[in-house]
């Protein structure tokens, strides 16, 4: 481990590539009930259409933004000092937290005590918040008792997406959706989201040691979220890459980052990614424990993780995936398996649980986690630990066994007003995906859903963003409120950064797909336009609507990379003589101007009739 | 267009990464009835598993083979002599169709007769041949009446796979699938294909005049097939490439090819194609038409298309694809689309018939194009000239009529016995896919579906391969026979040999899905090897079994690129001291050697008394 070089951290301005806003893109910001409410957006202007009447103005596409002030030029952002603490004021002024004089973990204050770790640790590090004695300062605590917060408020207007405008612009053939189990409103309004938070079956990770991140909210009646695992392992990665990672993964629209960091400053790394990072952070904290006991399970205790929790807490992270549902019984369920336990966690816990023949402390001493968790609002993940590794163990005894057991760890943290999430699989055949989320809606009582994948096959290593994102696109659908990426360099190696990027990207289709199926009221707009910008050959407002325009462009390039090519009225794939879209607006002209009316009355007429001129043979 | 370099396409030597074998790969052949019905598979060896009682050997894994005798090593290829005749004989047994002395096709003759092409010609043609005055040559019409061709033996063997053998070594948890309206028997044999062939429910693309193909099948009751489109266009490529990328394709995994070449030296480049491909090749022959006329759709005439027809019949193509479904009467009810008509021959025909107002002569000269046909046993791929072309204007009205006429076009060819397939769209919303399958098998009596994507957002070119492989796993799972692949360059432009690879690959993994989905006898059995061997850190093994063992491979060179690591017991995602995979398999150990019976039994125990130790809150 190098130390970090100041001059590369100390300034965004040395991330362009990370943090450089997209094409014809402006970031705007909706105003809130009181001043500093203000919701970003992206605004994606476009050219006019060019029609015989002269140019018509195409109006500008409106898009969620998780860049964070990044993209605000102005906004100075120094990697060293950290993200203006955006939340700061309405946690402040509920009146219900306290600044500590110090950090309460052991590990905290041993960490900012070492002078080997010195040069690598955060310069202006926040002191620590956390709930007076007797509080609660949870968001579904909140929302229980009838408040409206300010992140309330910053989630529904920017769930919208100005929904209004959009309607207007570009509102044609809005397909309504088939959204099973979800309710959407036709606009999101602060109190939805107040009542969807009450009812459990949205979140909002919000730690008060978090003030830097834009709210967001996760729940299958809002838009789909995507999830963006970071972290560096003992065999590469520093903190300097994990920070970039993380400015690159919000670039590309990941909504939370989860920093699974397995190796040595697992501590430093993260306070440089939270400081930093405007979207929810999340962990695992079970894999900074057992570097604690150097990797030996068995040795794990209540007490070293009970520290980490804290520690963490402390710090500001957003939601801690805990696998408390893996419990002594069930472990045996997966002895026949053709894959066993691949989750981590899952295996850790396993391996205590058999060493010490015991039920594992996490499920023991679940009440005391929660009473953490409620001082500052740290959400939980509960984490799948038997979750399926293969085709073959899709569905199984042991994976629905678990998910019994985190429906009744959802009950216990809803009785103290702890915010909870249910991790999902893994490795599914897309005819087995909607029974996991039937399950998980009815065992969990409508907790948000958030899964991996799932891959629906396991034949494609070096192709996993894919396999998964089939498998994802189907499940959000179902009903499924996050989904967590997956990169092409699953099962096989750490993801680079134009690996974050293929990841990000995937899984934004498939939110994005499954947000269209649902009927989400903000989706298809988007598509409206990009399709419309096609038609008529506007060949950079295509790109510039495109989740990725840089790619976009780039492709285009190869085959035509003219500048003239960006206007003109064809493609390299049929080329200026031979085009479809250029002879179906010639179809679309004659259509209008010479036939009108009275053709397509015969065409209806014709239709009704039976439309054969064979007779039936 | 520059000349073919004559040392380039002398041997296939030259374009080794084209048909280079993968690791651990021998083409084996199953013997059928008959000695030269040899059914080629790939057979992929593993190393052994590693147990404390000694190595444990892992049988072979065998999969279905596209990549011709390019990958025997006891065939020796020649690109200007072109592939032996592998069906030759039989179709000469069956004494239905005569050897002609001439091309039948005017602009055959002419091309074969200029000069100035005479540099690009395919050296080595062969005679065309033609059903005897009165006969009709189709596999249904051989199928009706109740005749097993030696392509039918063929496709049986080859769709089971080696059954028996996998079902042996792999055939743990296999999961039953959700076939939907499919019936997958246990095992497929001669009278199956024979019986699928004869319901119209799948087809065997077969021209009489492209002996040197390996016979297979398009039915939903079988394995889901995956098409790659090629083609050069004015824009970009050459015949030399052209060839390269269709080997290439048949090496990935494509079933057919389609050749849709729009620039010059379409019947040049389409002759080297076909003596050189050992999968069925399509085409759509308007394209050829309107370079006839240069781009004038309103002078295209039947005769010229008729002239076509024939031309490319005696050259081999083995379907057409053919938009007789665009009728006048549906033109009208695009002019209100986004997209309006996006399919180029859907495009061509719509210009047509509102130039001349009159019906389309492939819709009222359609008995005759039947007539030329089931002279040769070229297929019909009914086009979807009106397919949607965007989200807005997916499953509406223009698409549907166009469905119902190709239904009743089916009946049609039906009644010649040619074999028909049915083109699909496009751009779909997720929970709008079903609908298309539904309704393509109730409008046109269950003929097999072959579908392009769809793609479920408009918002991702770059990256249309991945938005069309949701769509594509969901519709091959609802019952599609056929996909068409998309690139990444869709939209964008032309795919050069690596957009085909991703494109390739992409697709096997949705027609994988959709066939573990459908529950396809032979499907799950390689899912279970790579996962065993991913379980047991086989490195090697894992890639071996994989999509594509190269790019698998490569990933892992690139975080751990020492030959060490290919037999080391971790990865570098967790590192060797934190590896669930490693804990899983101590727990495994543990919980077998340890617990045994015993333990299981309280668990199950445990689990019938609820599973709770907390009480319900």
């Amino acid at each position: 481990m190098n130390a970090i070089p100041e001059q590369f951290l100390q300034s965004v301005q040395a991330k362009k590539a990370a943090i450089k806003p997209f094409p014809a893109s402006t970031k705007i910001y909706l105003q809130g009930s009181r001043p500093d409410i203000r919701v970003p957006l992206r605004r994606i202007d476009q050219s006019p259409t060019q029609t015989s009447q002269g140019p018509v103005a195409n109006p500008p596409v409106y898009v969620y933004d998780t860049s964070g002030p990044y993209t605000d030029p102005e906004v100075e952002v120094n990697l060293t000092k950290g993200l203006p603490p955006l939340r700061a004021r309405w946690i402040e002024e509920r009146g219900d937290t306290e600044v500590l004089p110090d950090l309460t973990s052991e590990y905290g204050r041993k960490r900012l005590d070492d002078p080997t770790t010195a040069h690598l640790r955060f310069p202006n590090p926040r002191r620590p918040r956390r709930a007076r004695a007797g509080a609660n300062v949870t968001q579904l605590h909140y929302a229980r008792r009838g408040i409206i917060t300010p992140e309330m408020e910053f989630i529904a207007l920017r769930e919208n997406q100005n929904l209004q405008a959009m309607k207007e612009a570009y509102g044609q053939r809005i397909h309504p959706g088939q959204p099973f189990g979800a309710h959407l409103p036709e606009e999101i309004t602060p109190e939805f989201v107040r009542q969807e938070v009450t009812a459990g079956r949205a979140i909002i990770p919000a730690n008060v040691n978090h003030p830097e991140s834009e709210p967001m909210i996760i729940g299958r009646n809002f838009l789909v979220k995507v999830n963006a695992n970071l972290g560096n392992s003992p065999v590469v990665s520093d903190i300097e890459e994990e920070v970039e990672k993380m400015l690159w993964a919000i670039r590309w629209g990941a909504d939370t980052v989860m920093d699974l960091s397995t190796g040595k400053h697992i501590h430093e790394t993260r306070e440089w990614i939270l400081r930093n990072s405007p979207v929810p952070v999340g962990t695992v904290p079970i894999y900074q424990a057992l570097e604690k006991v150097d990797g030996k399970a068995e040795e794990l205790t209540w007490e070293i993780f009970r520290d980490i929790l804290i520690e963490q807490a402390e710090q500001g992270v957003d939601y801690f995936t805990i696998h408390a549902g893996v419990r002594l019984a069930y472990i045996p369920l997966t002895a026949n398996r053709v894959t066993g336990i691949v989750s981590r966690g899952g295996s850790i816990m396993a391996k205590w649980c058999l060493a010490h023949h015991k039920e594992s402390f996490l499920y023991t001493h679940f009440e005391e986690i929660c009473e953490i968790m409620k001082a500052y609002d740290v959400a939980f993940s509960l984490g799948d630990g038997l979750r399926p590794g293969s085709i073959a163990d899709a569905n199984d005894e042991a994976q629905f066994a678990e998910l019994k057991t985190l429906g009744e760890l959802t009950r216990i943290a809803w009785k103290h007003d702890v915010q909870v999430m249910i991790e999902g699989p893994g490795h599914v055949p897309l005819h087995l995906v909607k029974e996991n989320v039937d399950k998980e809606l009815a065992e969990c009582y409508e907790a948000p859903f958030y899964t991996l994948g799932p891959l629906v096959t396991d034949i494609a290593p070096g192709y996993d963003h894919i396999t998964s994102a089939i498998g994802a696109a189907n499940i959000g659908w179902y009903g499924t409120a996050m989904l967590c990426y997956v990169t092409p360099k699953e099962h096989l190696g750490l993801p680079d950064k134009e690996d974050v990027r293929e990841g990000i990207v995937t899984y934004k289709i498939a939110a994005h797909a499954a947000d269209l199926a649902k009927g989400h009221p903000a989706a298809q707009y988007r598509d409206n336009a990009l399709s419309k910008a096609r038609f008529e050959f506007r060949w950079l407002d295509q790109f510039n609507l495109s989740l990725d325009p840089e790619k976009a462009q780039e492709f285009h390039d190869e085959t035509l990379p003219q500048q003239s090519a960006k206007v003109a009225h064809f493609c390299s794939m049929c080329g200026p003589h031979f085009c479809s879209m250029k002879i179906s607006q010639e179809v679309r002209d004659y259509a209008e101007q010479e036939i009108e009316i009275g053709m397509q009355e015969k065409s209806k007429e014709f239709l009704q009739q039976g439309a054969e001129i064979y007779r039936k043979v």
